[in-house]
């Protein structure tokens, strides 16, 4: 099994016969692909036949554009959706239910999707690499070129049957070719994929430098208030939706880790984004603005600038100055997608700013798909954190409630996370790991989904012929996974204790004398950032409700204890253990977890298509050797620095 | 200034009025190349002239062939030499003596290299980048090709006119093109430079691929033993030396770091050399084999493996046991070139075993050609080190007396240097890291040469216009700089706290939990690696006289006491100091030297070339921030182990 269908794997499916008595009078390319995709789980229909599913599609003008309502009366299926994106989510919903047992024969399921916006975002480069990427190649660019292959299609195919309708294609770090998408020379092929993407429901959204006008239009200035620059965005904006008339729109990173932006200019933030917004709001684009913006040149002496406040100071004043097509998206905690980190304080705080919460599905500090790390456990943290934003309807504080906009009245908002994939032929490098694909989009589509349902849901859809036992042997794994990843690693919320550059493996000091704000500040009494109102003031960004929380070491959960305070080794936790006694003890548990899942694996081989067995049972080897160097490295580390033994006396070097 | 001309500035040189009386009635490149020089440092010849410097140049069959004699009285100038090459050595030492004063009106010099074999290695790869190159492209390749410009010719000339008589122009890690450099694609270009290196009295040597008869033959085996690669060899060496008859020999990097080798079919490293060597014999040629063998897997857990050990464990009992061409080349020290290491115990053991000191005139681990680090200064300590090899004649000991032979009868001994050369304008990209080159050279013909005198004699000839108040200052800064670099680096012999990889820079933990057999071992009490009896036993493979000397730290000296000991901090030092102190005063003081020498440079500007300066400055500035880095780090990092303050209370983060 190569793990190429992923959980569209219709391979238990035995052959049904099928009518279809009804459809919508249109030419569609979604609802093309809608029948396509029923034929592939089920066979050619019979048309006329009178046994099998008789199956009605419809339109319903009542529905909102991608919703859908599947009414089963037994063999009797009548699908209505918002438009043919709505009859398109409605098969794939179909298929899904039918094999997962989900559909009864008198049930009727009625589904719109929670957030409007469920991007993907792919750090892919014109040169075929991935940042961040842990899965092959790029399937959307090699050698300079737009690439169109079945591959392209099947992964719309992918991206549609969980709701996915945003595709950025390019990388955040847009330079050298990448800067040309929005030239002539890709609007072709561009053209192509969009009007294929949007067969699918999705829109095509690029990535853009914000030099462009002096890379591209040859000005002497990207300056956003300068007159010819505006000018020259406008006739470009143009040109591209001339040649792109789908597109949804672009995304920018601007003024981070060397990219330019409105600061060489010295413009704000949102100076920058609303003359980008301004250019794209005659064709009904949208402009995304990341928010991941810090001084990235820190002194390691320097105690009092904190990366966790940076985007907080930068965008927290421009809350009301963005314009109405422009959306902030913002990374899911303070700093960058470490295993463990608080949410965001901005979205504790901003009211009048559109944005978008950016989760990242490649594992770059999570074990790179190397590491079994079901992320949906963390999602599902994120997502059910009260923000305590003042301007939210009473008990309609949570992240869920603001990505989809019911958090207060005239908000917009949207879920975005970048990709996992690659040119590996099982999409994901690790088996498992197209598990936090799926379970991304499932979220984006129902934030309130549970993530052991979606787990078990797509275990069942991509691993059909597994036995029930087996299936939850693996459930185990899957949904212990990211504790457990958390509990080999950083320890208690401090991250960063990994390899410079790669990501992967430990170097606990390898960012500690760094310029990139990511610091743990061990020494020999303890740990720990104090950002409490006596360190770097971070906890004060919150709310009050949240702020006491985090304020003191009595109040702040263990799991975020050394993020937010500098802690002796001695000191006690929540959970009656010292400091000391929990990085030890957690990393001697941890280490054991990752060997039970090898074991765990290798207990089910019989079961296994042995080319997949091998290729998971081959990273679950690495994990195990992974978490051990974790583990050794992490307890030698602050056993040498605090001279304070492990209570159970295990080995430490 | 450009830095182009080097050592070989005659910018000052007046036009001198010179007639060449006699020569020796030969057409020879060497003969050419010496009168050539004469002209560039004079002017054209006056033929006949009455006035003026009356020269004879005149070969005498008593010399030896690399030998010379410079007879001066009054104007008139004897040079003899024992071959055309000791007439170009004789050409440069005049220029030189003239230059420096340093022959009187009746004076005779005689001159005879005290080392037969003065070889440079070059790491340069065929695709033009330079492994541990820090003055930009190779000179000698580009795009897979070998390069033959004007500036081939000048750098022979550098290389002459110090007396290096061997150079190998490609890295020892020979992979890709460089394996098919002794191959029909190669020798026309080869022939030409081997030609005119030949011109210069150097013989040109080749890095080869011991899986060579694998790679080019196509062979299955590249097994020593194997007949077939035995004469697959003999023929390749054969058909080598018919197109480059002036060849010197080949050098061979064997398992090493990835590199094949004899290991890989089971065989030991004197039957791979001997066998290449044998394929040599024929033709005169060399083969130096590389003596730095180690495990680089090393386990971080595993104290019991030292690395310092391998070159000895592998090649002292193969004493005895190399073919009579074959030349075991051993770096100065067990490890790789830290700043500080103890000197081999293979040159206190091997006895039938020839042998060439390897040195490092790039700077690797010593300020990469940023950070001013005159290296003369080591190698004078290597040098008079004494071995205690029981094989050597009464007080003839020293390392010195190893590479010139003078150790016991029958012993043949060189020495080689990896070069700090690239294809900046000015050879060295820092221009104060020539004298490393140079001094290399005076030292390889003279391995008695006072450093201070060649730093002096070598910035006259560089700078030659500088004041004798200027020249002393900057020869302080070259004098102390060795000793201000490891001053501000790791301390007391430890090594190795550099930067993975790029060895630039402060990581003290960058090597520790790593695969490279590099560890500190620091933990709250102190740090070090024992290799004492009771430790690793490293001190042991020493003869007695040294091993007692190493083996306690009561008699190890200061500077190796933690390459030897583990030591607790509060250990008192020789110097009466703590170790921690130590630590602290040497890194506070380390980090102020290199600030007066940005001091004292930019003191000087009036006198100096704008570019020069420029040049210069900038490194100076550099190396002000690398050794203020080093300081706080390495102070910080053990501060914050050890818990134990400054006893002067200066700033440590």
């Amino acid at each position: 099994m190569d793990g190429y269908l992923a959980w569209l794997n219709y391979a238990d499916q035995t052959p049904e016969t099928w009518t279809l008595c009804q459809e919508p009078p249109v030419e569609d390319a979604c609802l093309k692909n809608a029948k396509a995709e029923l034929q592939r789980a089920w066979g050619p229909e019979s048309p006329g036949a009178v046994q099998g599913w008789q199956l009605s599609l419809q339109l319903d003008g009542q529905l909102n554009r991608e919703a859908y309502q599947i009414q089963r009366r037994d063999r009797n299926l009548s699908l209505s959706g918002g438009s043919t994106v709505g009859l398109l989510y409605a098969c794939f919903a179909l298929i899904r239910c039918l094999r997962l047992g989900q559909l009864t024969p008198d049930q009727t399921i009625s589904q719109s999707p929670a957030t409007s916006l469920r991007m993907i975002n792919h750090w892919d480069n014109l040169d075929g690499s991935i940042e961040r990427g842990y899965a092959g190649q790029s399937f959307f660019f090699r050698d300079n070129q737009l690439l169109l292959t079945e591959r392209t299609q099947d992964y719309c195919r992918l991206a549609a049957s969980i709701g996915i309708n945003a595709i950025v294609i390019n990388n955040v770090n847009v330079g050298g070719e990448a800067s040309w998408l929005i030239s002539s020379r890709h609007y072709p092929s561009l053209a192509e994929l969009s009007r294929l993407m949007w067969g699918y429901g999705i829109r095509l959204f690029l990535s853009i430098d914000f030099a462009a006008p002096i890379v591209l239009g040859g000005l002497e200035s990207a300056d956003p208030l300068d007159p010819e620059v505006i000018a020259w965005w406008g006739r470009k904006v143009n040109e591209v939706y001339a040649a792109l008339p789908q597109l949804g729109g672009f995304l920018v990173k601007a003024d981070s880790e060397g990219r330019p932006g409105p600061f060489t200019y010295g413009r704000d933030q949102s100076q920058g984004a609303n003359m980008l917004g301004r250019a794209l709001a005659p064709h009904q684009g949208l402009l995304i603005w990341r928010a991941f913006v810090y001084n990235a040149r820190q002194d390691w002496r320097d105690h009092k600038t904190d990366r966790a406040r940076a985007a907080y100071d930068y965008f927290a004043p421009l809350d009301g100055h963005f314009a109405d097509n422009v959306y902030l998206q913002i990374k899911n905690g303070p700093m960058d997608f470490q295993v463990r980190e608080p949410v965001s304080p901005l979205f504790s705080r901003l009211r009048q700013t559109h944005l978008i919460l950016e989760l990242q599905i490649a594992q770059e500090y999570t074990g790179q798909q190397i590491d079994v790390c079901y992320l949906g456990s963390e999602w599902r943290e994120i997502l059910d954190f009260h923000t305590a934003n003042p301007a939210a309807l009473p008990g309609k504080d949570r992240v869920s409630d603001l990505i989809t906009q019911s958090a207060w009245p005239g908000l917009k908002a949207g879920i975005a996370a970048v990709a996992n994939t690659g040119s590996d032929r099982n999409w994901f490098g690790h088996d498992l790991a197209g598990l936090n694909y799926y379970a991304y989009g499932i979220l984006a589509w129902n934030p309130a989904g549970d993530v052991v349902s979606i787990a078990a849901d797509w275990l069942r859809q991509s691993l059909p012929s597994l036995s029930e036992s087996a299936t939850k042997a693996l459930l185990s794994i899957l949904t212990s996974s990211w504790r457990t990843y958390e509990s080999y690693t950083a320890p208690l919320g401090i991250g960063w204790m990994v390899s410079p550059q790669t990501h992967y493996g430990p170097a606990i000091d390898g960012y500690e004398y760094d310029r990139w704000g990511t610091y743990h500040r061990a020494d020999h009494w303890g740990l720990g950032v104090e950002r409490g109102p006596q360190g770097t003031g971070y906890s004060e960004l919150y709310p009050e409700t949240l702020a006491a929380r985090y304020r003191t070491v009595t109040s702040c959960p263990d799991e975020l204890s050394l993020f937010f305070h500098y802690r002796r080794y001695t000191d006690r936790l929540h959970s009656g253990k010292t400091v000391i006694q929990h990085i030890y003890d957690s990393h001697f548990d941890g280490a054991a977890a990752a060997e039970t899942y090898l074991e765990t694996w290798r207990s089910l081989q019989s079961e296994l298509d042995p080319e997949l067995y091998e290729r998971v049972e081959h990273r679950l080897e690495q994990q195990v050797a992974n978490a051990r160097e974790w583990r050794d490295q992490i307890n030698s580390y602050f056993w040498r620095k605090s001279a304070i033994a492990d209570e159970k006396k295990r080995v430490i070097y």
